[in-house]
């Protein structure tokens, strides 16, 4: 009867089944999926409770647990892919790392030290922000297993910025870092959703010196999420892709838990679609950040990200044969 | 000078002039119309606050009671249409039923005795919800005066589900139980709005046998509304048409304040413009379910689900000669 | 079936059966008692949505709305007091005054009309604001019907000031008015839960001039409910009390939803054994003023006025024999 | 690195150190502390996440999450009183109860079978509602492993009532059907908190006849708490004790997050002192219920109620030396 | 290190550096802009908290603190527009004006006075209301220096009516008094984002006689922002241009902090394009109006409401050469 | 007319006069009090945005901002403590500190400097955070310029833990930390309000070792805060004392809108009685911390949080006399 019991739920396999157990019971793992304790699977879904390299409103640390919490509806089969993504793969939710919330360097090392262990464990790698600060060490151990790294960044700002308070490793700077370390695959790389003001003229010019092209959120108006899925597949031409999406990229009405927002920003229905439209690519990680739930409402923002996850752990799953 | 009192509300018909008695004074029958006792009447409003159907965040029995208040702001001519809904005909507010909390099979009993009674009294009927449990009872009232009815359904979700925890008269899944019983007219149902992960691939199959076509929300991203309204024209081809309105059909930044969000929806503009479509059609009944208040904020869904009843009434009303 | 119709609702007297109707159904008059169309009662409530004499947050225009939605919950027996105030007496929802929300002297003058003829038909009138301006109409019809009255006064501010921008008649003068005008039975007003900056120290001998005495929030929680009640007892001394409750006098934690809210007010079960001791006073109205439902979470401050109320019109109903 | 992972945490017992791994960290169990999988230990903590039993403000099936997301801030050492309840003895979560949310009465067999194999593995049972409705086939369970019980019940409400809309279980009625079964201890019963109107006169006798005696949150008010441990003692007089908190009891300012709201109610802190009372008695069983998160705001309620259970909790654990 | 401190600040010119002291540090003026106090200005941003105007929900009298506190995110430099609306001119925070909250009448008269006084000393003038209403006054003091003006209204209202109570100068009455009063600039003034109920078919005829053409919500969804801001063109044919921006024109999802929302609104893309439209436009005032921050959450409305007025002053910005 | 300007403001001395300019217009000083631009003056207030300290929930960064927003009510004329706090004392706003938030011993040393710069000022120093961190360097100048401090310290934690993740400087350790570098006055320092779960029973020795007593929430809840007052006199016994409140010692009834929350706290009318209290002793200085807006509602801990710093500032002002 207790809902961690029984041989309801296959074996380290799927979600629990809502027809004999409520949604709404149960730990919230990642759509309900088992917990993992050091087995190998496909997809691996790693929290990432670290916002001390945030420079307005914080609060991402709660992002694992509010996402994870929004999670709760998803279901198994993926209709707009055509695929089931939990049993035609094994998916499991990794938990959380422990990462240090008074020390930005160490917590670095932390979660690139997390994110190859779990990579070790998993073929992809979905991590769970955090703010963006976390897309660094996570491309670090990117680069380590498949070299030179496509970024394909959905988002309202650049973060190409270079320091803030003379810290170089913070939410607004991790992708102008992975450029210097050399982490980025040459001339693969793009932003999308950008909009809004930024510090000064100069900001555009180092964000193309740090190997970035740019699609603004009236171009996804202007294009179609149609448009924008041609272009990711033309920049990242066939190199391993980075999926790094900070919430704020969808609009404010869209994604009100997060720390930075923006006006003039897409609708969920664009950014999820662009998302299944990386299936056509080489998608070897995802992230998704900056979920600050202290700022949400009704979970929006929540369910928002658990449904861009999905999709993007659906990229992954082979077609299934629907009558 | 008390609202309820004095001549300046015509007897019986249209709302209470506000600029005399402001909107936020006097009870919140829905856009402050009169109430009912049992006259007969064009058009009718009848709540019926029922949520034991839900399956997971429940409150949808505030719903009537939400929806009314959120309908203050309610004028006597509609622009879009051409047409004064509540001076061309005769709306009124039929009150709420009172429905049995604890027991579904009663409360479907319930459900169609106070619809069918209401029926008698008006020629047009809308209910609000409530979960969409009580779109079945409703149909099968509406089956009795009309014969075959053609479902347009709009929702994020198919509502053709089987069972949950072995009972059958769930919010998901009226539909299934209306083609079972054989209250859909052949060939002329379909859904709008659909988006978001389904159980397994069997759904879709189940659904099609349910005598059910599919437009997504994607398929509105493409078509636009006006192609949806042609969908709609030539699915129904002039059989009486119930439009089931499931307010989550929209994205939860324009509904929160519901039991199931499915991030991807209807904005809405598009869902208005849809319902003013309706005007082409054969409408004879609509309701509007699933509205949980403690999830909303600033009225965001109440304002919305109001509009879409006002524009529902609208559409029965003769054009009005504008200068 | 339909909740206004039917048998089940002894004809205008006592809320609907809840074990028969749910208590969230049905439009919220207060109390779910009747509405009220010219007929004589003991009881009568009238809610009078005005606060264009607002100084600081606006929004008690939504009172009356707000505070009978919150009293949904309300039941037939009173144990604290031991009466049936709704069957011993006949208690009636008189709906709103339409009051011009742009002219403050116009809203005065509608405001007196409407209570004279309130008062013509209950013989104990209950007024729902609406911001504390109301107060000083409502004095004036009450001392055209029984002379000169003692005001016992629950706030956290004294709201005998003169002018706000040379406006001699807003939410902070009420009370000076009706002292200049005459309204107030010498030596017998007193306030209850002052607390928090005043103006100057001049504010004070000016309150004493225009015949209050106090007892502050430390007061109260010095002497205890059981003293309070004998100073008010004392103060009153037989005179016709109208007992003027600004849902203030609670701290913020519990009335949060109001306009000028003060850190170290009085607890919800204080106000209410103070509201229960008005059984040994000569009451013959009472007020509720200041509820402001934009800042209000889930019904608190609602719920709290609802309740306060209950316990007035209690204190007119003869004792119950309880076995 | 990985929250799940290591040897940080002692196996099977006590919660995640915090200092090395952050509180917003991992899966939400109670207080972090191990899940269960079938192992023994002293108290077991049960989530009940039902709700259809409801005759206001749904919503409680979300209480269990919500308890245990606002327990995260719970440490090891209990200064009031003087124990270590999560080393000094074995305690675990041992997960939510998979129950049939659209059928009341096979929901009550699922949660009584559900509670005897828990209380089959654990010394002291917790639940975490849900409705008031689940306090019936625990008690069932209690009574089948202990005999007569002792209920002592803290609420605003008797929860004696005998039928809504005829359906005899329901959250009014828990503790008739109790006597009715003779689940109950003669002379033993009491409730603590009791407030606000009532349907009749005849409540009264009817909770006298079920064997319960009475201290109103008036009586707390005079007696402090203090006084109302001792009547406890006296009262349960030796017999096993069942402790059921309906978090109604407190104040909506202490409680906003639950289904029906009354004014006038205890402090946390008053609430506190009782449950840590409760270590003179026999405790064997707690349940905390009515917490419906969706009307909470910052966790208020979730803490609140996660506390009181933290003090149950504790009343099992021998006192440790301090120094 | 005090943030009003130092030299870092230029003197009198642009915003607070954010890389050195944070953005919610430091008094809100407009985006961390210098309070000017009397010098001389390209750019003035006033404040007018008034809101007596309103007929349903107030609170926009809290509107510029609240629109003020959600500028802190802007930056220097306009990518859309490639300007840098702070550097290449200087734009200044003239604080609120203090406009009696009591008086309808005197409240014109000082805004009037306030807005010529700010006239003297700015080129163009931002307002932040505060209700529609001040639009008129502000106009008295635009065509004064300007002569008649083209106004291009933002809006899902007309804002055309006769009188409320009688009262002829509220918040949905000022363009009407304005093209009474000769204001207006013949065949120059449009409507853009109207949408919903209006109160009867001759709200159009009037609105059309006061000098208005009309692009409604569906208008907007139907052209793109590109064929409203030719429209815009053609119709104020090089008139001097007063932009008034409700920002109810947005969706309620979009802006549910306001007064009187109605569904099937503008995105936030959308409006923010149309505003950059105006560059090509006579431009010489710009007011937005009518945000309430009581019914806003997470700055969704006040993010919006800042981003349109930085795009409105980057029209008065020479285009920055960026490489 | 606009509020910046003119002679009705007392030359750097007093709030706004709130008969003439509304509260919700102009910047959000303190009480509406001055901004200081390097005078001396008798107190002032400094903003202290820094939360990079906290362990759990973050946002009291934006701390004075809110604190500053929920001060616009507060009045001259404190009639509790008989004073004209503004009127015969220069009370100044000091504006907020630009402190790193990326590095925590940065942040300390600039806050530290910042401080004394403040001390060079003003004979008092109020600071608002900001997270518990900030008083450890507070601390330090207080030391510099009166030496050993007594700390009368109002929260529901210790504050004197070690290290969490070997970080020594946090939000749980300032007073450990300063006990070390011999900041504190022997024998004379205390807690009040302490209450909840302890790491460890290690914790009480190693906070006694730092040289507290302690008042627990139950001994306020004893002794009333008349026993407080008299504890904290007897055991400061003329020390300079600096008076740290973390808003966490009030319930979270009281003080939604903290990092830390713990039920069973003090309610806002027993902290204010005893920060009057302090009159009576030497005090030199005051800090109210860990307000995190983000979790706030309706200004409920804001409005607390400028109540308690008005009677701190109160304590510094000669008696007034009153008639």
């Amino acid at each position: 009867m207790v809902v961690d019991d029984g041989p309801r739920v296959p074996p380290g396999q799927g979600p629990i089944d809502a027809t004999l157990v409520p949604r709404y019971a149960g730990l919230p793992t990642f759509a309900r999926l088992p917990q993992n304790h050091g087995e190998a699977a496909d997809v691996g879904i790693l929290g990432v409770p670290f916002d001390a390299g945030v420079s307005y409103r914080p609060g991402a640390r709660f992002g694992p647990a509010h996402v994870r919490e929004s999670s709760r509806l998803l279901r198994g089969f993926n209709p707009e892919q055509g695929v089931e993504p939990f049993s035609s793969q094994r998916v499991v939710d990794l938990g959380d790392l422990g990462v240090n919330p008074f020390n930005i360097d160490e917590a670095i090392d932390q979660i690139e030290i997390g994110a190859r262990q779990a990579m070790d464990r998993v073929q992809y790698l979905v991590t769970i922000g955090g703010d963006h600060t976390i897309a660094l060490p996570v491309l670090r151990a990117m680069h380590a297993k498949h070299g030179p790294i496509a970024v394909v960044h959905f988002d309202a700002h650049l973060d190409t910025w270079d320091t803030y308070f003379g810290q170089p490793y913070t939410h607004g700077t991790p992708f102008l870092r992975a450029a210097e370390e050399g982490l980025l695959a040459n001339g693969c790389n793009m932003h999308v959703g950008i909009r809004g003001p930024l510090y000064s003229s100069a900001d555009l010019p180092r964000d193309r010196g740090a190997g970035f092209s740019l699609a603004t959120s009236l171009d996804v108006d202007a294009m179609g999420w149609q448009g924008i899925v041609e272009m990711i597949q033309e920049r990242t031409s066939g190199a391993p892709v980075y999926c790094s999406i900070d919430i704020d990229v969808l609009d404010p009405a869209f994604a009100p838990g997060t720390g930075t927002p923006e006006a003039g920003g897409l609708t969920s229905r664009e950014l999820l679609a662009c998302i299944r439209g990386l299936r056509s690519v080489n998608l070897v990680g995802v992230d998704v950040v900056e979920v600050a739930p202290a700022y949400d409402h009704a979970q929006i923002t929540g369910v928002a990200a658990a449904h861009v996850i999905y999709e993007a752990i659906s990229t992954w799953s082979p077609t299934a044969s629907t009558t």
